[in-house]
């Protein structure tokens, strides 16, 4: 007897990054695919350190249940940090920590997605984010871009079009997995279609603080005077993303739904996590952190991008992006990257082929490279594999 | 102009547990409300040491991404703890963890139920689930319990009335909040129905390792042939609530969808925490800490019950529960729990008033207390606070 589960269930897929994620556990694997960051540089001596002090000063509250917003010291450093992309006139009160920003994404689909419901989201878009809106039977409707961000006429044309858009989806620095970023004019222009439709904005932002060329933008929701753009937030890339900690920033009216939420789905996040980057951040210098991860970041994709210059055919375009994780490759039309996927993975080479961004089809000829996780030597010898197995393909 | 939130949102109230508890946060408040863990009690050196050791052996991995279905070391630990309440043919890649119980409960809605499904509790039931259950938009259908569980030809009318039932939700332990524990016969009866139905049990059992009386019952998973029940467990009650580590245990198909969900919801549960945990089973004794808990909340239980025995009026009924943290208690018909709670705060104590946990309203006369974190000369001194207020009522 078959067992009768939510309709929902027929939306929902199996994530190709964590399938490819599964396939790479092989250590011989040389793996472009997740956006992991690189582990040798997490700070596990500070991790003992401030752990220490922390179940020192602070042990029973540490393990004990907390609050659902969150541990307001941790929330207050999360405010000041959002200051510096213009975020501004906002406290602790309107900071709520999730599980990391996944989870800022499930509970965006959860309070505002109706069934039928539209998301307006870029063409292509962060699978994990297309994945986690799906399970709320939404309908998509993705905007072209161009090297500034969405068409803003497109844009328009479809909030007309749409009575039902429940919000616009974008990931303005850095996007996953094209690697544009919005110009600072597009980014007002977006917050104004968005008051001129009533409707809500999801900056999803967990790159920003890793930028190796260009100069920093202002948040989307630094031009938001209406309290309708919900900005998601992580540690993962900057700290790190086992510890699964991420925020939703946003004003009360909305973040006070977000609350409910994150009562019923578990309560809170870890209180002794929050304790401990805390700490770290009382103790260490995170911006001396991130400068570093961004001079070897840097580096890897200057390796990669040359790499891959040399050994990938000349019809290939390889987009370079100012910040993040990953590079972003169009491969001529007739090569399917889905299907090109097994050859490579036979060299013990992974990527994440780009159709599964595209949640209305499309993109089968592109796909994501991610320079984060692996050393140089290492993003030599598989972007070279790529290469021969590109050119057996061809 | 307002925002449009999805339909769901107006089912959504905040959890009466969560708004005592942050009513409870001035030191002064004697809580009985929110069941929480004495945190004296808590593993904090334990904590220290396995910290530590996991940073030191396998640190890079700790602070990383991980699979979904989590660190399988410890998913063995649990598959071998299941195995002695008669839950056996299992495997590791039978456990998935979650953010807390709390997260399975999200999930089990969030795997079978539509708009206008039916999920069949206890009546009355966890709030917290009641909560979870209703952002999915159920409907409930409650069937009273004697003191042997369920009363089966009730339930059997409910599953034959309703086609739309998607599952039974049952805490056979130690119920939350009466207390009430099935017996081994209704828990037989209680798959049999299900099997004959085609419908899915969960079992929620976060208390069943805190026994304090009476003979221990083998879970209702264990009588489950058609792999129709899904198991919740957590480290909650018996390690430290603050580190948010759950499980599910359910046959393949159905642990599949759960994975699915995972991926969406939060890609995993914390790393680190997973291998503290694992850690802890492998240095020190679970058992030998779970055996010093039931010691402690016996007697906090008796302090209690005596209180409440020398301070309520006598037509007052107690019901003392073989296990878990809670007293549920029923008080005359004109007394109405949730009218009388500012009273009794007014004397700085809290409990959680018993309506929120009838899900079609009633039970207005009742209250639930927890007895778990409160040292004995605080019992004593809240409950006789409490009788106080009650006579100044009466």
């Amino acid at each position: 007897m078959a067992f009768k589960f939510a309709t929902r269930m027929k939306n929902i897929k199996a994530s190709t990054i964590r399938e490819v994620l599964k396939l790479t556990e092989r250590p011989e694997v040389i793996s472009f695919g997740g956006g992991m960051p690189a582990e040798e540089f997490f700070p596990i001596d500070e991790m003992k350190e401030v752990t220490l002090k922390v179940l020192e000063e602070d042990g029973q509250k540490a393990l004990q249940y907390g609050p659902t917003d969150g541990y307001r010291p941790l929330r207050e450093k999360v405010v000041e940090r959002l200051g510096r992309i213009g975020i501004k006139g906002i406290t602790a009160d309107n900071v709520l920590f999730t599980s990391g920003s996944q989870q800022g994404l499930d509970f965006s689909a959860k309070v505002f997605i109706d069934p039928g419901d539209v998301v307006i989201c870029e063409r292509p878009s962060y699978l994990g984010a297309i994945n986690a809106f799906k399970a709320y039977e939404c309908k998509f409707v993705d905007i072209p871009m161009d090297d500034e961000g969405m068409l803003m006429d497109q844009l328009e044309d479809a909030l007309k079009t749409h009575p039902n858009v429940k919000f616009i989806y974008v990931i303005p620095d850095f996007q996953n997995p094209t690697g544009k970023s919005w110009s600072t004019e597009r980014r007002k222009q977006l917050v104004e279609l968005a008051n001129k439709y009533n409707t809500v904005i999801v900056e999803d932002n967990p790159y920003y603080e890793l930028r190796y060329s260009g100069e920093p933008k202002p948040a989307v929701k630094s031009f938001d005077t209406e309290d309708r753009v919900v900005f998601l937030g992580t540690f993962s890339k900057t700290f790190a993303p086992g510890l699964r900690i991420g925020w939703v920033c946003a004003g009360s009216e909305i973040l006070n739904k977000y609350n409910l939420i994150k009562q019923g789905a578990d309560l809170q996040v870890n209180s002794l996590t929050q304790r401990q980057i805390n700490k770290y951040m009382e103790l260490y210098d995170l911006d001396s952190r991130i400068k570093d991860l961004i001079e070897v970041y840097r580096r890897r994709r200057e390796v990669m991008v040359q790499q891959m210059k040399k050994c990938f055919p000349e019809e290939v375009k390889i987009n370079i992006a100012d910040g993040g994780l990953f590079l972003w490759v169009e491969f001529p039309e007739h090569i399917n990257t889905t299907e090109l996927m097994p050859k490579v993975l036979e060299k013990n080479v992974a990527y994440i082929p780009g159709a599964p961004f595209y949640p209305n089809g499309g993109g089968e000829n592109t796909a994501r490279f991610s320079f984060s996780a692996m050393p140089e030597e290492k993003i030599i010898e598989g972007i070279t594999r790529m290469g021969e197995a590109l050119k057996e393909l061809l």
